[in-house]
């Protein structure tokens, strides 16, 4: 990796305290705005100390939504990387296990209300 | 219509027996290629006697599928459609509600298998 | 409503202190195992002081769960009535809108990387 | 395994008539609120005769059920685990073709349907 | 819409040539970084040229593929969207159909060979 | 293979110039009907000219929108297949990157619109 390629996975290193650049960000490099357009985006998102800006969220939190997310796309890569993401944080296994819990249920929940064609509730403004 | 797409209109009103063509297949006719296509398709599969082929699956059954299959996609149409089909086949209150409560468990299941990256049992041979 | 219907139904008022009984479970009643189940898992996890136990996550935090999952699969009613419940705990508007920016987000990485097939990275164990 | 989860091992053994716990049931056992959960709703509608319910499918048919929703969601254990049941049950290749052609015909029709923003048909009440 | 908000407005007006600032952009500045993100990644890649990038792919292909990723997501607002930018773009009736085709048959496709657990075929080096 | 699955198979290795039936394929012939049906999609859609019909997309086209979908549902069997397809006809890595950029822009897209609720722009008619 060399000129900008090199400075991102340097940044991504350096950003998360890596040794190595995972397989997830050389492989974008083969297109090299897209390196640049979604790791600027975790950055932004994912760590956002180091763009200097205030979260509303803190760490653990991002990588809850992080995990049910996947879990609900169902993406090997990204479960993979973000259970030990989250276990690094200090995640526990019963913990995980509501966050588990909570997203596969309103995996349920979704699939009854779309097959039932539930009408949204009107509510008192 | 006329030529291809009124003759696969007619197909569609005297195979699933209704007086206008369904919305769906109105649609579908921006493209006759995909008219004829999509038509042929579901004739096949769902009015297997129109085709001459013995099915393995009974109209409710197959209804059943393809309501599983809506509630996890989320298609209002489909839904709609299907539902309203499954009725006339005689499909019950307390039957449908068991087919989303077996659907909507796996959506769940689904997502728990996915995201705890389950491996696979190995079975004896 | 009646019987055990009508009692789920008081229960659904009471614990989540509300008037009328939304749509949701009003469909889910057509069949009654099914309401009782939902019903059940529902409350366990989402009304967790109910049951009498002892959550890992704060309300806000399930909440914001239970919305991450409802905008990956597009399920309108659930978002509505997720986000209303989500306001109501106090979750203001950038705080939802920290949540939608990584649920999308994770969104776009889960694309990614099933569609450049990445290998998980080997990590010392 | 003790406790808890010993138990609600032994009856998953007991209820499938299996000789050793699926990786499944042993992930989930790292939270045991969850384990209890998933099995009670699994038994519920997967096994209703072992709670007592009077099922209002058979249960070759909430197979079909359960793979056309891992079909359309691509996920891998469950397929594993849900193609076999469905064998054990005795559904030959021809009839699990069938279902499988039944339900990715559905997934093409609701990408169509939602792709083309149709809009429901109005029917006669 | 005030300072940053209303910057980006501008910039989403001019950029995309309309006159009034979209749905989709006026809920996003409820959180200001959430609309700068989401803004920034659109004009990346729908909008390359107001960046100074030069794209791979012309408008009517780029506009394709959100068609294709909105149909089988089933998300109602980017294919009202889409489909109308497709169409100032000059995409035909017919053309449209065939992007719909195709992307529905993969979804078809996809979930046959997920269903049927295809093993990937080894290739030669 | 004999009979109308070996005609079908050889259809395919001459249709696709390929030496050996890729698995999906020989999955699907445990169903002569799937075979048959999904096979005569494929040909028409994908492989225009083997039918006779003029397509309006040419080929690098129709293997983006298979990409595209394929890695918004994460089928890795399809992933693997059509990577290569695309990479035959002469798709660069660049351009596949940016293929993707696209695709996983607009499941982060399609996520926010349906997690906001935000309802159609009413467009001059």
């Amino acid at each position: 990796a060399s000129g900008r390629v090199a400075e991102i996975f340097a940044d991504i290193k350096s950003t998360k305290q890596i040794e190595s650049v995972p397989n997830f960000w050389r492989t974008l490099a083969s297109n090299q705005d897209l390196l640049e357009s979604v790791w600027g985006e975790v950055k932004r998102w994912m760590h956002p100390e180091s763009v200097g800006r205030e979260p509303k969220l803190d760490a653990q939190t991002r990588e809850m939504i992080a995990l049910a997310v996947s879990a609900t796309n169902g993406c090997a890569y990204c479960l993979n990387a973000h259970t030990a993401a989250a276990q690094q944080l200090g995640l526990d296994a019963e913990t995980l296990g509501e966050v588990m819990a909570i997203a596969s249920l309103f995996n349920r929940t979704n699939a009854l209300a779309d097959g039932f064609q539930v009408t949204p509730d009107v509510r008192p403004q």
